[in-house]
């Protein structure tokens, strides 16, 4: 068997993954085919089917990916001695996120998915769930170092905290005023209220 | 000519886009047919096309019914003399739509097309436009009335406030736990914090 390069074959992983994000924002998971993806990966499908058995399969690496990259997220946070402004940093690059086009489109693509095929759901859950939990790890370290209202149940601030980034990448669909500069700096005004 | 009775008329409009609402939300509007409306509706589609012409008047039909209904809402709460009130019975309303899987389908069906199909964007911008100026007149009113933060501006203020109630969309459909009894209070905090 021939040597496999492991840094040429992650390289290739990324181009896949990314010309098949490309290809689910534009069409979404049931419109893209394995060989529209190929087509935009510029590879053949049996090159393809070395990397991915399945469409299926690819759907799946990008829900880990995007699992991995909010774990980093969250412990590049952990430096922060100031959980409001370890929030506010975290709201500030989840609407960076949601300014992309692609990753918004993908982002209503999981919700509308996931609510008629739970097979996606199941993939996108485990990382909808260690976001919650790191978030309200977060919260409850706010509260402990008494920066966070303590009367507050931290399981549903995070949740509502979530709902607004949720909320987000809606409003940047269906709003054509909606522009990021001008309105974060009142959601950062409703985040603190709420918490401190 | 056969005179047609306007009340029996109305009644079955109203059967047709019951029936077109469960179907769209099930499959989609993309994935949804005529023919598959008319069988839920218990009509055949020369019986159909004598009240909608396309499909596309059949959602036309229901952004106008959701509009409506949303005008109807606003049109109460000018009775409530207190503001923040007045948003809480709002957002309740809301929250409670959201809990009828059918109405919270059709929510995330709606942007997810919004996203690609520039019609059905234009089909549902009247409702959108419509919700946020009546949002902004209410806030507008408390901040004269003195219940409300004037160092707010109503636009911005507006638009996270149906985030939230977007966001509640969205978690319903991929938070296993959310459940309104229990996450409703903390929204309510959250709320009255941001406002007052």
């Amino acid at each position: 068997m021939r040597k496999v390069d492991p840094d040429k074959y992650q390289a290739k992983l990324h181009q896949i993954l990314e010309a098949a994000v490309v290809c689910f924002a534009e069409k979404g998971f049931r419109g893209t085919s394995t060989n529209q993806i190929c087509s935009a990966a510029g590879m053949s499908p049996g090159n393809l089917f070395h990397y991915f058995p399945s469409k299926q399969a690819i759907i799946e690496a990008i829900a880990e990916e995007d699992r991995r990259e909010m774990s980093e997220r969250f412990a590049q946070l952990a430096a922060e001695p100031d959980v409001i402004v370890a929030i506010e940093r975290l709201v500030n690059s989840l609407l960076l996120q949601c300014a992309d086009p692609v990753y918004a489109k993908i982002g209503v693509e999981v919700v509308a998915e996931s609510m008629r095929n739970p097979e996606i759901a199941t993939l996108f859950a485990a990382s909808e769930a260690a976001i919650k939990n790191d978030l309200v790890a977060l919260l409850q370290r706010g509260i402990v170092q008494g920066q966070i209202d303590a009367t507050l149940e931290p399981k549903f601030a995070a949740t509502w905290l979530i709902a607004l980034i949720d909320g987000a990448v809606t409003r940047s669909v269906l709003d054509p005023d909606f522009e990021l500069s001008t309105y974060t700096p009142t959601l950062m005004r409703m985040i603190r209220r709420f918490l401190e």
